[in-house]
């Protein structure tokens, strides 16, 4: 055991760059936390980067994220010392102090947020998280997949509230309650999930999945650099495949029961002239449609990308006029399983669509 | 120190009768939580009330109720399991145990809940209330008035959910908290609120209002016995005043952000014929009109009972063609004091009226 690694503030830049993409337009914009994370490394920080094979069985994970819309967070910014707050809310309701911090997703800002915990309590990152890739909803990770204990969670906001559910009847109740409490502090709060022992993450993550997002963001800025496609360097790289380029039309967006719904649709260029694809979100894109017909829905990870520079386009950024490109990537094993898909699959987000890959 | 008195099973069958009179329409009606209690009865059980002036300073006593709107009540039975499971919760999360238990409003079935939890936890109730009534919502009690701390609270249903608010910024925000958690697990849950120490009790409760409640039935049930007017015997025991009689002609009700809101119209009977008397409530009485013109408002207490029986008749029960009479009970004094009528006063209710208290 080789014990955890430094992380740079490069690959931290990196690591914004490819969740943003993995976020399959939510987990919200990384910005902000990266430029807490640049604060706090000019301040002297280096957060670390542990291998969960090096997690001991009984070592406590805690599991973090923001919760809310995306569109919130452009306006609510984020302070680490709130989302630490609640890691240490946890630590005082189970009475165990925690080992390491891993992200829920890996997708967007959510995939920074557990490296300000890091640094502000001074324990590495778990390389994982349980979606490998963005969800919007409390049941959609792989730990519910395999039917781990949903509770507790603790919730705190900037005004210094505190919320603990302490138990929920099932993942489904536990997305309820915590999401109406979020919706009342104003549809975005940090926190603290189910903890998990170094065995559940090691059984029940997916793993390795940080590592990924700084590999995928280091592609990027690697293809920016000598001039060539981004966009292309990422597909290759994680064996995504291209599916539509053009300009977006249209953007329907609300902001509704603690969360970002809409549509887009992108008018084709190129060789997708004449042709038109639309997107619908729940803070993630969850279906697009290439003229009328589905072409790619979740779980397959539905990425929109600047055409040009390669950057992810979240759902509350996405406005007229974009040159954009939607790609998809591969999901995670697990969520393409049956018990998997009924978590994450197009009917899990109201579709009564049967879950065709794009990747056969 | 005599140590807490047993209390009869006819003094809870009194209970429900006085503690719905001071409910005010709200408190939600006492009728299950009786059944309950004769239950428990029957197997044995003999509750103990405590003077708080018995209390030491520093005794923790839990402040419980069923916290919704009144008309999820008549459907969603209650069971002392889930109140005593609020209670063990804060327990748990405050490494305390409790010396006893009181009830947070005088009022309807919340002024029987205490006994519920006697039952189970073999602690005694003290006598006495935070609010000497009923009202709506948690900043409404002798304690928010007198600026105690209104955290933490804890808040079970009987799907096996249960939430903790840890910390609340303000008296207000730890209304919206609950109340958005109590309205997602169907606008009824069993609540522990912020423990108290028995000092906070002595100097801060409303003191020996259980026992008032029991006297009040009582009198009611005395003047029934020969026949008098039993109305009339609360309003000379209790120090009322009688403010109309008639029959109810309209009901207009909504269960609404957890709460039951509405108004109802009387038509005048006897010496008020040609008169009309209008009441808006929030799961209690709020404010009441006699021919349009503001007649009484809270804090004073306005109850609406049977005219012949003397029963309390709820924000829930009202219905068309009820002969009712409505009547004023005096408010206790920390509610009338400046600070106590910003919290419970005409206008918090939204209501731009200066209050004038009936009892002048």
């Amino acid at each position: 055991m080789a014990g955890p690694r430094p992380v740079s503030a490069a690959e931290i830049e990196s690591l914004a760059i490819g969740a943003w993409i993995l976020g399959t337009g939510g987990g919200g914009s990384p910005y902000q936390g990266l430029l807490n994370m640049r604060q706090l490394y000019r301040g002297g920080t280096v957060c670390r980067l542990l291998d969960p094979a090096d997690l001991a069985d009984d070592d406590a994970v805690a599991v973090v994220s923001y919760m809310g819309a995306p569109l919130v967070g452009q306006e609510r910014l984020q302070d680490p010392a709130v989302i630490a707050q609640a890691v240490r809310m946890m630590e005082e309701h189970t009475g165990r102090r925690f080992r390491a911090v891993m992200p829920v997703e890996i997708g967007g800002g959510n995939a920074v947020v557990p490296f300000m915990v890091a640094a502000l309590l001074d324990i590495p990152v778990v390389d994982a998280d349980a979606m490998g890739r963005a969800f919007p909803e409390a049941q959609m990770t792989s730990f519910a997949i395999r039917d781990l204990q949903m509770y507790p969670l603790t919730l705190a906001d900037v005004r210094d509230n505190a919320v603990i559910v302490a138990r929920a009847a099932s993942w489904k109740w536990m997305e309820r309650l915590s999401r109406k409490v979020t919706t009342e502090v104003g549809s975005t709060a940090a926190t603290c999930k189910a903890p998990r022992t170094g065995r559940e993450v090691k059984e029940c993550a997916i793993l390795y999945t940080v590592s990924k997002a700084i590999r995928i963001g280091e592609t990027v800025q690697a293809a920016r650099r000598v001039h060539q496609d981004p966009i292309g360097a990422v597909l290759e790289a994680a064996g995504g495949v291209l599916l539509f380029r053009g300009k977006v039309q249209d953007v329907h967006r609300r902001t509704t029961e603690g969360f970002l719904r809409g549509t887009t649709t992108i008018e084709g260029l190129d060789e997708y002239k004449g042709q038109s694809f639309a997107l619908a979100f729940q803070n993630e894109f969850a279906v697009g449609w290439l003229d009328g017909a589905p072409r790619v829905m979740t779980p397959d990870l539905i990425c929109v990308m600047d055409t040009v520079a390669g950057d992810a386009i979240g759902t509350e950024t996405l406005r007229y006029g974009q040159r954009v490109t939607v790609a998809a990537l591969p999901a995670p094993p697990i969520l393409l399983t049956p018990k998997g898909l009924e978590h994450v699959g197009p009917r899990a987000f109201g579709y009564d669509l049967e879950f065709r890959s794009v990747f056969g």
